[in-house]
């Protein structure tokens, strides 16, 4: 049976399975996503109104036993940037979403009684839709274990907790991984687009699927084995990430002087010791946690882990690099067991572990918490943007509307998103990413840290602008290509480093769909995604002017390197010049 | 003596006296701010960062005889709407200018040392730039005791209260009026910007001013008569807001059906006739007060009034009806005492009451108090904002933020600026203007009121499509070389009724200045103002995408005419076609 489009209308509450339109037949996620959202969603309109629609939708090799294919994408108009997102999420959805033939799962409306909240189960003949008054105010985990007592162990769970119903635009959409535990569409606020929608949860039936099809099953199979072990080859997929998972990098960028600290004051540090990955695989061993952990079946490189609290109980996975520099380095809260209940409740509130830290690390700036002070944020993330006090508000606003409020100028964020981890003024590479990818301050959207930092694919000096913009052009193309796949963005390593590793991941999307794209197909690809998407910008009401830099970086130097961002408006708008 | 150009440094805390270059000889008010605002601003500057300017200009008729010629000009980028601002101001400031010789006063940079705020004392000689850590903290009538205690009575005041200390947007620049109240620099948030630079206040020299010197005396007074007696011979401007002051306005827009209400779900209000200007105009004479008052020395329409409380006591002047609509049709607060005593607590704090009335109404969506509960607002804006505890970060940061933050899709600004006091669906030559102008939502930008509703300048039907972009466009055209002459908006109205008005204004300026400007000359100065605006907007990210109504208003019929708002695209960006 051919893959179909699932078309839910909230607004009398009716769905449709349609045929694929030719036009979309050869994309997949994010490529997907961004193209439906471009064709059917009005750049002007709110993102919490009835006009805007979620587009969830699998990758291209998702569903196929391809290392590292799980990733969805939710595509929609974001609350926070007011410009187009794709977010993509690893755990179970995207292959349960493709086995059973779901190339895209379409949202459109909001319920005209909006009293309550609903739940979607999509099976391959429907999309049961039933209110769902008991779960109202739950948050995921409860959600979840409703939903498992219900269905099958292998249900795919798409959630949100109470700041999405609040609409909050920190709001993520929380994914079941394989061990029942969540992955997030971490940012640009979508779970809030689901709380619009009056959408409590989605599950996707994984009884009923079939396996995917593929069109040559030997082909696919030799490239398989040749993209798995370039990426097992690889010295940071294939080890650093294992060992250490994405946390590796705190002991990294702080070496390097971009590690940004006390939001954004300097490129080091003095916390990084206690909060490095370095110490967490310490921690982890000796209360006998995980190091190594996959978020989705078929995963080769394993970069999440198990961290257990002292006396051995589980307390979060997933726990990234991202959200341990936001709380650890930018908010200053050195505590990695403080760090790690933080990411915990996050997860399961439903709120973006990336946005909500860089917030509180600003909100020190404003007086509302102490810098290092985990007690208090805590107390914050678990009372205040739970139960939706005002100053819950004010944090699940992010680090934008908070600068707003505030009257801060030093404030973080590129089209109202903040900046994750990597400081622009020292990884200007990385930079060039935040200031000019559509989807607002994002680092997977063109991850130039691999070749400033991590010396993947070369090396270029981070501190200096010269290759910057070429580099992060072309990663920006290349990941939203990746994006489309299903495949991580640490494939990238890969990719940039071994030269046989990007024919294969294309020799297995021609084997699997009996395509014949060339490098020179997908590069198209990704370019078209891009331009796409930032025209869908442009309609919205984002031009080049909201591809700047925060206005501090220019004229405040960043120890210890003493670096500004010096880059000329001409240079940076230079990077979509193809 | 020539007038001069007076420019403050903050970053140094020096000053200097210009020239005023050729470019600017012509330009007063808003053309000469926006003009200034314009060439020295780098529109994608934080307009909380040091390098935002604020420039204050008289109007070129300020300072003179003419009449209702007081009004006082302040540009910027405005923290609020992110575009260039201008806001005018009725007051003593204007005069005092232009007599002194200030053709403008720039304020630059952020002090190093940010411990304390300053005071600016501008004298024809020299700008005295103090600190007054006394001051820190104190709202507008305590800091204006201790000028009046410090200068003569005669002295202009421009000052913040603790708002503008905090840089909230919604924070006002207010000045002192003849009898010592409070006018102010309404929206916009420039309170903020004057907050950023830490001017807590500025004064300047009423003892060592010139009278202000006329080319042709005789000329000047011929056609001043004749204007003065335009305006006092018009239905409007003569005998409707000396009587009921603007708050006539509340009875003639509710049987317009044009009074939005309970944030915009209708065009009728219960309230109508508790809060409408001829009740004031009892309660006013009942108490003693004034029904008719000044905001300036030489108003000839006198729309200001004294509104004293039960026991005769002064309780507030300016009570104008944009605010009894805000708080009273819009948050549903039908007590006028309630509403006065508001309106005083605002003019000393110095916060926008319009958009602090908007956001008042919106809050009552987030459910953070009830519809009407006037003892809940008055906390909220006495306490909350005064002390910047959450919630009142929350309202001081405008009805756009407040929307974000609590998911709600029925907010009614433009460019993050609240709507106010007329139903764009049922004004819809209104509508226009707070769609299009660059100021974001902003009545007086191009008041098609009065064709709409008040039948002034011919009649076009407020609910039919027909004739409103042309209307609008003039109406922005006139309005922005009226704020350029120091005139109130309100002399539109004899403008657009007497053809013997406007060249009589004209004729003044030249009389005064000695050219020989046209009809035609002033309508392209409106034109070349209007332009030179948009295009900092545009630099600024500004694009015709923020030129558009909240979208709800498109889906959402209004009661009792059950009309939308049906402009296409296109016909709203063709308000720009000249």
């Amino acid at each position: 049976m051919a893959d179909k489009i699932y078309r839910v209308n909230m607004n009398d509450l009716s769905y449709k399975i349609e045929d694929v339109p030719e036009e979309w037949m050869g994309l997949g996620g994010r490529g997907l996503t961004s193209t439906i959202v471009s064709a059917e969603v009005d750049p002007e309109c709110h993102p919490l109104g009835p006009n805007n629609k979620m587009v969830f939708a699998p990758g291209l090799l998702s569903g196929t036993p391809a290392a590292n294919s799980g990733r969805n994408s939710l595509g929609a108009k974001s609350p926070l940037t007011g410009g187009i997102k794709e977010s993509n999420v690893g755990g179970t959805s995207a292959q349960i979403f493709a086995k059973l033939g779901v190339k895209a799962l379409i949202i459109e409306g909001i319920p005209k009684d909006d009293s309550t909240f609903y739940h979607l189960h999509v099976t391959r003949e429907k999309v049961e839709i039933v209110q769902v008054p008991e779960l109202v105010g739950k948050n995921n985990f409860e959600v979840l274990d409703a939903m498992l007592a219900k269905y099958s162990k292998k249900v795919a769970v798409m959630t949100i907790g109470r700041p999405g119903e609040m609409k909050m635009p920190v709001a993520n959409v929380s994914v079941k991984d394989p061990e029942g535990k969540f992955r997030s569409h971490g940012r640009g606020g979508l779970g809030g687009v689901m709380g619009s929608k009056k959408i409590k949860c989605i599950t996707v039936d994984a009884e009923s699927y079939k396996e995917t099809t593929i069109a040559n099953p030997e082909k696919f199979k030799a490239a398989n084995r040749i993209f798995a072990k370039s990426l097992l080859d690889n010295p940071v997929s294939g080890q650093a990430l294992p060992a250490f998972g994405t946390n590796v990098l705190i002991n990294i960028l702080n070496e390097s002087g971009g590690l940004p600290s006390r939001n954004f004051r300097s490129g080091n540090s003095e916390n990084a010791e206690d909060i490095s990955g370095e110490t967490m695989a310490d921690i982890i061993k000796s209360r006998n946690g995980k190091t190594t952990h996959g978020c989705q079946a078929g995963c080769v490189i394993q970069c999440s882990q198990v961290y257990n609290d002292k006396e051995g109980n589980y307390l979060t996975s997933g726990f990234e690099y991202e959200t341990i520099w936001a709380l650890g380095a930018h908010a200053g809260i050195k505590d990695l067991d403080m760090i790690a209940k933080l990411d915990s409740v996050m997860d399961d509130l439903g709120i973006d572990a990336i946005e909500v830290g860089i917030t509180l690390g600003v909100a020190v700036d404003a007086g509302i918490l102490k810098y290092g002070d985990g007690e208090k944020a805590y107390k914050i993330v678990s009372e205040d943007i739970a139960n939706g006090t005002a100053i819950g508000r004010i944090i699940g606003g992010g680090a934008g509307t908070l600068g707003k409020l505030y009257g801060l100028v030093r404030v973080p964020v590129v089209k109202n998103q903040g900046i994750p981890a990597y400081e622009p003024r020292a990884v200007k590479g990385q930079g060039i990413t935040y200031a000019t990818t559509p989807m607002g301050a994002d680092h997977t959207a063109g991850y130039a840290v691999a070749t400033n930092i991590l010396q993947v694919g070369g090396y270029i000096d981070p501190l200096k602008k010269d290759g910057q913009i070429e580099l992060s052009r072309n990663l920006q193309i290349a990941s939203a290509f990746i994006d489309s796949t299903g495949m991580c963005i640490f494939v990238a390593f890969a990719i940039l480093d071994d030269p046989g590793s990007l024919p294969a991941m294309i020799d297995m999307i021609n084997a699997r769909f009996g395509t014949s794209l060339t490098g020179d197909d997908v590069t198209e690809m990704g370019k078209k995604i891009l331009k796409m998407e930032r025209e869908f910008n442009r309609k919205a009401g984002l031009t080049s002017a909201h591809d700047r830099m925060p206005e501090f970086m220019k004229y405040e130097p960043l120890p210890p390197h003493n670096v500004v961002w010096d880059f000329t408006n001409e240079e940076i708008d230079s990077v979509w010049n193809f």
